[in-house]
């Protein structure tokens, strides 16, 4: 293990071993660099790409047609063996750039690898370099060139800070010119950008331009989430998912054993996940708590603050006329934006407090809207205060900062005072909250994550030896063993929607929420209420790397793809 | 994997396999179940006990002598191995009861089984009763005949929800009349107590009081408690700390990776720990933060709230300086109960708050004394109205619920505000909170606190086996392969001394503080000023139950052992 001193890599340079083995490594993440990373059996043997039908657009095709006329249409590519090496793979190196892009996910680095690994073993003398800062690495041209010692010491690893990632979007004109001069200027022949929905996006945007221009540089995606919200037919999961919700269950069991143990409080716990609900149905299903809330479903059955508090309170009472008093709850960190009678009230707020004074009296609050008004007055004192004092520099009430398990906390509490002053029930009732969020993002990747991050480098690597652009990596069939999964990549206009901003259509990834008939919450659904009232707990424990559940895949892929969970 | 429906088995009917086989469990926790329980040779043999010379007591032997006049002096077992069973040994049945006291420690069900194990297989016959709830169950004589089908779902699982604990302390005449009645209608020859400091002053109590009045019943004593706060020579450690220390490390180590991949929050991370920073200190050796408050050095130097934040603020900006924008800094949950100028100010605001109005105008800041007001000014404002509105029902501030992370976020931001404005520093800073603990204290046992418990178990049956009451089990030179790991009882009141309560002296096991001194503490501080300004961050990982790191044992007790750390 060395300690030799840190030393970022100098731009252009090629790098050695820097950085990450500049720290000492635990046991696990040494032994987890030479974990094997196997390859579906296509990626092991010459291949050959078939394509499939035309494609259309997940909404408003014509537009989405207008805004890619390049790209649009485009059909999907499978990989498929092959006896010999096609002619358009047989040519010589390429220069490929690659980009992280928005939150850290478990598996990140092995993306990296794997398209590293495709140009070492298939397209020798290639050059890979890693833009350095997320998409303005790439506008400001700020690269290593990545070698084999380089990359070594990441393999396996969580965080992403081999390259380290940014939120910057290449957007205006003047941003997409500095891009195409770094695609000139390395005389590159691709780029992957490993990001999620916007990020991919803004990919296929980059790709359109770079076809437009007739610059080479083709550009491929990969699907990167954790929140789980990128995924469709083709791309059956984005990557750190599994790890991040299996670190979240952890704690959750644990925090159950807990409360079961203890006998005396509930633990509400949020969780990362503004969009959409995935991680908390993922978590529900991996540990059966008593409680769990799913944006999705609140908005589709038009759920108020009161409607979820009085679902809280209920199971609460019922509980503890059984004798329980304690439980665990899961909520997700986006829910309130899920509730419309909080939208409106934000709105309000916003639109009041850009004009007037908020007096002592309360005067303004005659302002609000009847229905808002009664909103207001049932949200705790804190919660008031927050939404009336911490604004950001637009003057606009900061949702995010809400901590929404602590404002159920004390909405529930009210209530069962309210309760018990009318004689209705006295129930023990003591909240702990939690948020697990960093500590989920940044593990080090599972089994699953590892492998499945691995494939869809490798992958991405093979569509731009196949001259391919706009595509987003897709690697299928899941549920079977590695040697059997499906390699290739999906249009990304055909994930593509439009939505109107500024009186201009915009191209967008819709974000995949729950759905409320899909397998994964109708399973929780069938067991809700049975977990609310029997303590069904389960605590999956510490991720393994070896042994007992080390290869399982998550409960949302397993039931989605129809294999036992 | 059952699903049947739980059932809390009855008061005194012998239970099989209910609770916790009633939920399903996840594929690590089934594994787990059939993990080797390897034992001490000596517990493998016949064994005949050697006593040492008499003892004294930690401090005011005199007075410890006379609270304990039949116990006081008794000298350390040690179990040795002999050539045939010693007579004592060699009788029929027993009948034992154990007890789980205070708060939760992954083990705890290990120590069970060890018991129940011992009994099984040296001395035929026996029953054990497990007293539900703790030391109430003792005084209620609530209590679960202990079966292998009831017992065997626990093994190496977290929790103690097999019999539950509880808080309650024997303390009056009255309740050491109900244990007396419970232990002679039971017929108990013996009574396991497992709990911190003060269960075991409290077990060492019992076992006085039953010797003095010639009731059979033997107590022996179990060390418990994450903190790692209650141990000496010959007890080196307190089971439950390798778990917890393992698991916020595990956290520590991915908020790390975040920290390092996103270059731009500095994570404050609170640790459970409110007497000693062991927890804290573990940690720090684990994964190598930038920052680290240890209280023991912080009461030691006495240095003030001011000194504290400073030393967090100078650091950051030699950092800046670096061009790091990011950091990890670990805090102990106890930290402020370390600083005396923040007692004083506590004191000070109970008196004021009792008999005075808090004026809007803050004239009743006058009452404070000069250096209890400059505190008071210093601190942010949402700690100010958290000490003035949160008091617990004797109107005392609550200082347990004090954020001690946010707090000093907040002092850190007004001090670089401050700084920016006198020209000196401009740092980017943003800080995060975390707040580890409940997450902790339920995990599954690692390889160590498993095999730990059960030999501390399977000790406590051979010590109540063979006559001896008052001790705690002892097992030694856990650096070595559990072969080698030495098994016996320590006197309880040899880790004595008294305070002065009301008047009177009371017995009390001291807590082990981290000492200054000591291994551990050189160890980090000899590092401490290189992992400030260089990133020397570790991922410790997920807990392997297989394979890398799976034995390893704590960072502490390789140091204070002198093995490799």
């Amino acid at each position: 293990m060395s300690s030799a001193a840190a030393a970022a890599p100098e731009n252009g340079v090629k790098a050695s071993a820097t950085g990450r083995l500049a720290s000492v490594y635990s046991e696990v993440q040494t032994s987890r660099l030479n974990h094997p990373l196997p390859l579906p059996s296509v990626l092991n043997s010459p291949f050959k790409i078939v394509e499939g039908p035309k494609s259309s657009a997940a909404g408003n095709p014509d537009e989405i047609a207008k805004l890619f006329p390049n790209l649009f249409g485009q059909p999907s590519a499978v990989l498929v063996p092959t006896g010999s090496v096609p002619s358009e793979l047989s040519g010589g190196g390429l220069k490929i750039g690659v980009v992280l892009s928005g939150g850290q996910a478990p598996g990140g680095h092995n993306v990296i690898s794997g398209i590293f690994d495709y140009l070492q073993g298939r397209a020798k003398g290639s050059t890979m370099y890693g833009f350095k800062g997320g998409p303005a690495g790439i506008m400001k041209c700020k690269y290593v060139e990545l070698s084999p010692e380089f990359i070594y010491p990441y393999r396996n690893q969580g965080g992403f800070d081999m390259i380290c990632s940014g939120r910057d979007k290449i957007e205006t004109p003047e941003q997409f010119k500095q891009a195409e001069d770094t695609a000139q200027k390395l005389d590159l022949d691709g780029l992957v950008v490993i990001g999620g929905d916007d990020s991919n996006t803004n990919a296929c945007l980059l790709a359109e331009n770079f076809r437009a221009k007739n610059i080479k540089c083709r550009v491929i995606g990969c699907p990167k989430t954790i929140d789980g919200d990128l995924k469709s037919k083709e791309v059956p999961t984005s990557f750190g998912f599994d790890t991040a919700c299996k670190i979240y269950s952890e704690m959750i069991g644990n925090v159950m054993t807990d409360a079961r143990s203890t006998g005396k409080y509930y633990h509400f716990v949020r969780l990362m996940g503004r969009a959409a609900s995935h991680i908390t149905l993922e978590c529900a299903l991996q540990t059966h708590p008593n409680i769990t809330i799913i944006g999705e479903e609140v908005a589709a059955k038009k759920q108020t603050l009161k409607d979820v508090t009085d679902y809280i309170t209920d199971i609460t009472c019922k509980r503890a006329g059984l004798g329980y008093n304690y439980g665990v709850i899961l909520i997700p960190e986006g829910l309130i934006d899920f509730i419309p009678e909080v939208q409106q009230l934000i709105a309000e707020l916003n639109e009041i407090l850009a004009h007037d004074v908020v007096d002592q009296e309360g005067n303004w609050k005659k302002k609000l809207r009847q229905q808002s008004h009664v909103l207001f007055e049932f949200l705790p004192q804190a919660i008031q205060e927050q939404l009336l004092l911490e604004r950001d520099p637009h003057g606009n009430v900061q949702v995010a900062k809400i901590e929404t398990e602590k404002m159920l906390i004390s909405m529930v509490e009210t209530e069962l005072e309210k309760r018990k002053s009318e004689g209705t029930y006295a129930v023990q009732f003591k909240g702990q909250s939690h948020f697990f969020g960093y500590e989920g993002r940044c593990g080090l990747p599972t089994n699953f994550d590892s492998t499945y991050c691995y494939a869809l480098g490798y992958g991405a690597g093979a569509l731009l030896h196949s001259g391919k652009t706009g595509l987003i990596s897709s690697v299928g069939n899941l549920g079977a063993p590695v040697e059997q999964w499906t390699v290739g990549g999906t249009a990304l206009t055909s994930l593509m929607d439009v939505e109107r901003r500024h009186g201009k259509f915009k191209p967008v990834i819709k974000k995949a929420m729950v759905e409320l008939e899909g397998a994964p919450f109708r399973k929780f659904a069938s067991m809700r209420d049975e977990w609310a009232i029997k303590n069904r707990y389960i605590s999956p424990g510490p991720i393994q790397f070896i042994g007992a559940g080390s290869n399982e895949i998550s409960k949302t892929l397993q039931l989605e793809l129809g294999v036992q969970a």
